[in-house]
């Protein structure tokens, strides 16, 4: 636990640089339900209702501010720091100690998601200040992952295995959609990275979409997108099962899905550049005479979806720390959906897989 | 299915007359993930993940603009409109949709979620467009429900009770607050208004928290908080058990509550300002003793929390068709979270009580 307070406090004083470097007397920054990664990242607390607002004045001079009042203690207990206030809703409490301060320059991360009312109420307040957007120098703090996140997706992944192991006994004819999601989120336990996603038959198919009521029947193709969080940290992966006897056409397409997965991972590597796992995959799922039915992957971390980087367009090189999400998937009128997604670490040498469910397409 | 496809059309006509009162030509609604209201109000979809954007030309013209391809499908099928686009993120085809048009007065509904940068680039493509902010009008209309409406809160509250009553039997000694909530989730059904809150115990008592590892003991008070939503509309109810027999404390405590629910109930109906409720309800509590741990109650309908009425403010009166929750709590070291929650229809002659699970304080 001291290290964790001690690296809450290291990624403040590096946001505290990155301030100063812009020049700025002050920063103000924001997240919401489910898109709360800056202050979690500064903080250990995000948001389980409603948005949060931090203003930095130093790497230990932090006020928080939240819209409940019985979030309070559970902030100050993750954070380790005592001054957080609440109101029904913030934008206004937050407004006033920006007025009382009335900095030179704020710099401000979270413009992506900061209201627009309550940003021009804040604006009204502040007429002299000079803003600055310094969401993205944030967020580049985030994409190495230190030994401690590394160690809280290993949990998460480790519970994602197990709701993924469990499918293997639960996916029967006969349980809907619904109910077998519903099973695997109890085997996820409490923290999610989102809603489990049970994509199941052969027609139609679409490569996400919430669960159903439709029940299985042997045959079936169906496709698991499970993900475990712990303390914020997100795991996101996926398996294919077909109960009974895969058709021709289902052993086709799961095995561009397999040779497609094995070429993602050969390019995961330091100074790949992102987009070319994508490339990789891409190429031999065509060359099989299918398509990927979305983009290759992308970062984990405290968000999954949202997390940089996106593996079919960033340019940047993978480098050790990055953690990541490989999702090849092709979906096909007559196979259903298929889709084989773990997660990396980008390391010194390569990468290491950090979910370990078992992979075989038949359940016996 | 017709009913309900009218329904959304009259919704659409309706902020087209709004539109047309402000002197609009064009109009914006923005919603995200948990805070979709509007988008869902007039579409009958909302983003699983990420934003959703519509612009209204008439009722029948709308385009939607989605941060996900794979929502598209979902979305034409529950709105019955066709024309849905994704791109992640959206707020770029957004902004090329609304420079194509040159709107003259654009009436928007979600200033208070629109992002600031997303924002900040639409306006920059638009210079001689002047922005009205129609959210509060369009909000209005939500505020007294239909029959159909109605219809999916019952069920809603159907569903919540079912889980309440479940809790009778699974709130045992033994079993942990997280265990409990993750078998409650699953009596929900497949769509929540949150995820379950068990908080248990007398000591340092919080009124609302996520649930801890901590196990059921004999003597606990044990305070519930659930909703099952349906199709979007979301109930929100409460029940308190105490495992075994409740001590002096506990029976004085729960008797507070119970008073202070009956005379919030006694208050309800036509006419009567919301805040009349709150004041009726905590006059009863601080006569006993003690003090509410937050607000009386709130509207129920597309979201929780943030629907309109706050009944500890807003001084407006209750009028046929409002759906409210009504939610008396008590924290008192020694007797822990006690809270009675119930949803109610505000009638033509009062009210009626839409949420029905057994209210008994012990569990045999």
């Amino acid at each position: 636990m001291a290290g964790w307070t001690a690296e809450l406090r290291s990624r403040r004083e590096a946001l505290v640089e990155i301030l100063e470097r812009s020049g700025c007397d002050l920063g103000l920054v924001f997240g919401t339900l489910a898109r709360a990664e800056h202050v979690r990242y500064l903080t250990g607390f995000a948001p389980s209702m409603g948005d949060a607002w931090l203003l930095l004045r130093s790497a230990d001079d932090v006020s928080g501010f939240l819209d409940f009042t019985w979030q309070v203690d559970d902030a100050r207990r993750r954070s380790r720091l005592d001054d957080w206030r609440a109101e029904f809703t913030a934008g206004g409490i937050v407004a006033d100690a920006l007025a009382a301060e009335q900095p030179r320059r704020l710099g401000v991360a979270g413009l992506d998601r900061i209201p627009q009312s309550a940003f021009d109420a804040i604006r009204a307040r502040l007429p002299r200040t000079e803003v600055v957007d310094v969401g993205h120098e944030l967020a580049l703090l985030r994409r190495r992952k230190s030994t401690l996140e590394v160690g809280l997706l290993r949990e998460a992944a480790r519970r994602t295995d197990r709701a993924l192991d469990a499918a293997r006994h639960e996916a029967r004819p006969g349980v809907s959609e619904e109910e077998l999601a519903a099973r695997l989120g109890l085997e996820l336990g409490p923290e999610w990275s989102f809603a489990p996603c049970v994509i199941s038959g052969q027609d139609d198919p679409v490569p996400i979409r919430e669960p159903s009521a439709r029940r299985l029947v042997e045959g079936d193709t169906v496709m698991l997108d499970l993900g475990a969080a712990y303390q914020g940290y997100q795991a996101d992966a996926s398996r294919t099962l077909v109960l009974g006897e895969p058709s021709r056409l289902q052993r086709a397409v799961w095995d561009a899905v397999c040779r497609a997965y094995e070429a993602a991972l050969a390019a995961v590597r330091p100074g790949t550049p992102c987009a070319a796992v994508q490339d990789a995959a891409a190429r031999v799922v065509e060359e099989a005479g299918y398509r990927l039915a979305h983009r290759i992957g992308h970062g984990i971390g405290l968000t999954t979806s949202f997390e940089w980087p996106s593996l079919d367009r960033d340019r940047e090189p993978l480098e050790p720390g990055m953690t990541i999400c490989i999702e090849p998937a092709v979906c096909l009128d007559g196979a259903g959906v298929m889709k084989l997604e773990d997660d990396l670490l980008v390391a010194d040498d390569g990468y290491e897989v950090l979910t370990a469910a078992d992979s075989s397409l038949t359940t016996r």
